[in-house]
């Protein structure tokens, strides 16, 4: 079975790409720090699309770098790229062969800018496109659904968050990821057991905000590629904003909300949806207040600090999609309708 | 019933923006050239949030200029604004309230950008905090699920770029849009009887692509008001990447294909679910090809422009989420659980 095995591998992988990318990176960030960047156009689809939103918050966060998410059909079916001046052009794939995420690539490299790719094959058409690639080495994956390629992508934006801010500190907590990402891991069997419940849910919403606003989107498409139900990713404020009309009481409802500066907001709508509406609700959190609301509560380590959750966080979530799967009696490693490669243009 | 009503209003509604606001949108468009800006950033949430979605299409393809959304709690949870270069600042808000989409633009202005927002309230904090205003001139809207101060917000778009492009045509085709407008809304009677087919479903996927991904997000976020349905929308790009292999036989899913560069791709995704999977279709279109693979096809008039669509498709699926909540017995004026003006932060 890859895809267990693959989601068990995660640890290591990212333990390894610290060890052997961390140069590599620092001679990124000091190339950008030179080139005096605007802000950051990055380039993604499906799960590398979701390690971007992660960039969007961290860069923010940590860099105080403005991020602009590339619309690949305007350099493909329109053919009118916008004019990038003193953008950073990044673009995220594992595979490193989808072709309107090369064209950004190829365009941002014709207009002068810098430009990076993040992906698992360094002599794919992506990584020759670019300036500077930070390679996943996430091994072969060979699941359908990306995992360790998410995580190693998450992995990549946060080292290089850290380098571009030469912040010893996160570097520190950088060591300790795998630790926590091992200690997430243990909740498989308790997981196994707890999907049960989930057995004929067809629809379900995933809420997170922050940094893992990006979770919540990842956990959504591992259940929508593997489970084929209909799950839709928000942030709380804008679920808030109308969707949550929808709820009714017994609604399952997901959420990450890890301990940080947005956990009170997220706490807040937890308790709405327990209180107000009565909806089911299974929540990875690492504060107790937030794990009570739940009927199926998934812990990460209490020490896990925001930024760095999403590569924690997304663990439990990806063993709930994949006991959900068998659960349901699908196919874990070939999930039907979908190929690995998607040669979207 | 104002929802109605105010659906139907939208083409005056139109006619009267183009003839007040012209001169205000061709300073704005001289301040933005003196300006010499890199990049847009934008900040909205819900319905406005598809009106930048919009812009993001429409401003790289006609006037090159990239677009960032903007993350609005970087603002205000981690208190960790990006560093905004060369930044045009937008803020998009019908009400001009909400708290998160102001604070944007506060910090704009304090880091010396140009400012710009589009709202129905000139009075608004969100007016306030800008150096330019583009009033909506929408009217009251009565109903808690936006229509008309959608369209006036695309307007607003349309008419930036045209002043932006200097393009005496794209005014031309510009004053247009009330008559196609008109034309479209004739549907209304067929679409109350066609909408009887879907009494009892539960779920959809909102397909648009190009141009019309605003109008993908914006006909499901209707749904999710209105119907309590759960209706995700995808590019017909990001949905071939994994969510496609949860539609099966007899699955409703909604697309929006107007004519132009990305219809072909439309139309293959469109096929493929039609042959391959048998889902159901409900397509909004001027194309015939398009409109003959759906079991209820909704047209635009045949001459609509791509780059305008997005004003004309979404009156019949603003019409088929009226007509939809009335047959599943539900409150058009009202839904429950969301209010007009949220304040999120």
């Amino acid at each position: 079975m890859s895809l267990f095995s693959e989601i068990n591998e995660q640890p290591d992988r990212i333990r390894a790409l610290l060890g052997s990318q961390r140069k590599t990176t620092e001679k990124i960030a000091a190339a950008i720090h030179k080139h005096k960047i605007d802000y950051v156009f990055l380039a993604a689809r499906g799960t590398s699309d979701n390690a971007g939103r992660y960039a969007n918050y961290l860069l923010g966060a940590k860099n105080s770098l403005p991020l602009a998410l590339a619309t690949p059909s305007l350099f493909t079916y329109y053919k009118k790229p916008p004019v990038l001046k003193n953008a950073l052009v990044v673009g995220i794939s594992q595979s490193g062969k989808s072709p309107d995420i090369v064209s950004v690539l190829e365009e941002g490299r014709r207009q002068g800018c810098l430009t990076l790719s993040m992906t698992n094959e360094p002599a794919s058409p992506l990584a020759q496109a670019s300036d500077f690639v930070l390679e996943l080495q996430a091994g072969a994956e060979k699941a359908v659904a990306a995992t360790k390629t998410y995580t190693t992508e998450l992995m990549c934006v946060a080292m290089l968050s850290a380098a571009l801010a030469d912040d010893k500190k996160m570097w520190e907590e950088l060591a300790k990821v795998p630790a926590w990402m091992k200690q997430a891991l243990k909740q498989s069997d308790f997981i196994s057991e707890a999907v049960q419940r989930y057995r004929y849910i067809d629809q379900t919403v995933v809420l997170g905000r922050g940094f893992n606003y990006a979770t919540a989107f990842e956990w959504a498409l591992k259940l929508k590629e593997l489970t084929y139900i209909i799950a839709e990713p928000y942030s709380s404020a804008d679920f808030a904003h109308g969707p949550i009309a929808m709820v009714e009481s017994g609604y399952p409802v997901l959420a990450v909300a890890a301990k940080g500066k947005v956990f009170d907001s997220m706490l807040e709508m937890l308790k709405r949806l327990r209180s107000d509406i009565a909806a089911e609700l299974v929540v990875i959190s690492n504060d107790k207040r937030a794990l009570s609301l739940a009927q199926v509560p998934l812990t990460i380590p209490t020490e896990t600090p925001e930024w760095l959750s999403p590569l924690v966080s997304i663990l439990p979530a990806q063993l709930f999609a994949y006991h959900l799967t068998r659960a349901k009696g699908y196919n874990t490693e070939q999930p039907r309708s979908i190929r690995k490669v998607t040669e979207t243009k």
